[in-house]
């Protein structure tokens, strides 16, 4: 059986999860957006790593290497954002081909440093290494969340409002523009959005300190998949209200311009990095007074099924699916 | 300036080296074997992270996927080992290419657990992904260490002893014999030792309880490499007696074998993985009451230059070279 075949990458990630030997201190392994161990007193610490490799997560033609360094260390920050966190340290390894210039390595540092300014993370040690083929770049990053803050992917309950930190669909907008080699007067800053991600951290920790929410993920494979992480490991379900899912003006734009469906962008589009959560009726509100906007686009319920409710009340089952399927599906295209 | 040009990798380092940002809880940021942070109470939290890339560390028909595994988990931890430090947890990234199989991954897996549980550490999360060309790992661990028991590589003073806790030079052998694909009687050993490293995280620990060490490093780039480390960051320099290297029986036959000579392979051969420290006379005998054997090699001096003590009394600067260069100066090969 060769990996490339369907369907192996979902028995390689088993064998991943099963590879898991975790002791005493460790309150989460696997399965959500860090690790989770117990630290001192009353903090827990978070640990999250990533890999980015060139022609599977970027192509280097595609993104400015400042671009790259920055949103490298965004989508690990992301993750620590996605548990109430905050940012600790971050690690950073580099396997280098040789045919990159010293410029532009000195460009990715810059964008990860100008990152790491902006939200007060440590750049600590790491390893620098040659490659033969591909920009390989892993970052780890460490943080800190108090045990009654922290938000785990399983805990919501039925009832739940679902709530989300920012807009969505404008990063796999801005991506679906690159490939399609589409322009026009909102293309530039939805590109923008798709490349120059900002972690939501400042949101994560106001919703924390709310001890209102009961369960968060960010956005990084789209709503509907990130919901059905929540819903599965909560063992819940979760009706969306279409009409009531924070879209951008760019998007609305993007979409009318080239008739796209706005919806498909904001269920299906990954890489938003904004987070999705559920929690009391109230946490809205008090996130406001914090400075902190959250969209609410729907409600968590017993039955362990996810549908999306339109404008005209009509509901139809929503499934667990990146853009690319949304797109799939519709005969049209 | 391309990075296959000569001499651009020591740059990108010093690019690398000034983008650490380090806040006020970092004792160590970057230029030790890892990064130190203050933890709880008296401990002090160690992090450590290393890339291997197909055909730069290793080929895929070179070492067995258990091997490589086992290796990826084994050089980490002869990091945390080499700061006195216990291992606490690992974090595992796989950058997988479509033709590998999934028995290849599986058996990865069972090197890493294998490891993972001969040293009590914990694997923890991570992320599996695709390749379009090399198989990446990405491994960082996670340790603890008493304030008053981590040993920098900054730490020797003049009048210290030098001291190994294992042979040296039969990982170097071991490699060359792949390479040069020779065979004999004591060829699998030394290959096996190549690929096979264990990392001397009880003899760190001993090393470190005694409070009788004060710099250590593990041997990853070979003796003279590592040894010029400590005396840069110590500021010191350092006698070793060329009769009092720990040279194993097989990379003896080995040497005798093939002409070859056993020194250079002892001084230049690297990921041997055993550790390399100073500290005081007493040292060794009350290692060698905790069960740990070390192997007196040579004096720290004031003089911040290497030397080698030949038998005869002689004695030559000793070069921070590896294997390969020590190799190339020899006019007969």
């Amino acid at each position: 059986m060769r990996l490339g075949d369907l369907g192996e990458f979902a028995l390689i990630r088993r064998i991943a999860r099963e590879s898991v030997v975790a002791g005493a201190h460790v309150v989460k392994g696997i399965g959500d957006d860090c690790s989770v161990t117990t630290c001192r007193g009353n903090l827990l610490r978070l640990v999250t790593t990533d890999l980015l490799i060139e022609r599977v997560h970027f192509l280097r033609d595609g993104v400015t290497p400042r671009q790259l360094g920055a949103k490298a260390l965004a989508v690990n920050l992301s993750d620590i954002a996605a548990m109430g966190g905050v940012a600790g340290d971050a690690y950073v390894c580099l396997a280098l081909p040789d045919d990159l210039t010293v410029e532009y390595v000195e460009e990715m540092y810059r964008g990860m440093k100008g990152t790491a300014a902006a939200f007060s993370v440590n750049v600590l040690g790491g390893d620098t290494t040659g490659s033969k083929a591909d920009l390989v770049i892993s970052v780890t990053v460490t943080g800190e969340v108090e045990r009654a803050a922290v938000l785990y992917r399983s805990g919501a309950r039925p009832g739940d409002r679902i709530y989300l930190s920012g807009p969505v669909g404008d990063s796999g907008a801005g991506l679906d523009a690159l490939l399609t080699r589409r322009g026009g007067g909102e293309v530039d800053e939805l590109v923008r959005r798709h490349l120059e991600p900002i972690p939501h951290l400042v949101q994560g920790r106001v919703i924390a300190a709310s001890r209102l929410g009961h369960a968060m993920i960010d956005v990084s494979d789209g709503v509907a998949i990130d919901l059905s992480h929540i819903c599965e490991e909560s063992g819940v379900g979760a009706i969306v209200h279409e009409d009531t899912l924070p879209i951008s003006p760019e998007l609305a734009a993007y979409s009318r311009h080239f008739g796209l469906d706005p919806t498909s962008f904001a269920l299906g589009g990954g890489e938003d990095y904004v987070l999705l959560l559920t929690g009391e009726d109230s946490l809205g509100s008090v996130a406001a007074t914090a400075g902190v906007r959250l969209f609410e686009i729907g409600r968590i319920i017993e039955e362990p099924r996810m549908l999306l409710r339109r404008a005209d009340g009509s509901a139809s089952p929503l499934e667990p699916r990146g853009w690319d399927h949304f797109k799939k599906t519709d005969p049209l295209r």
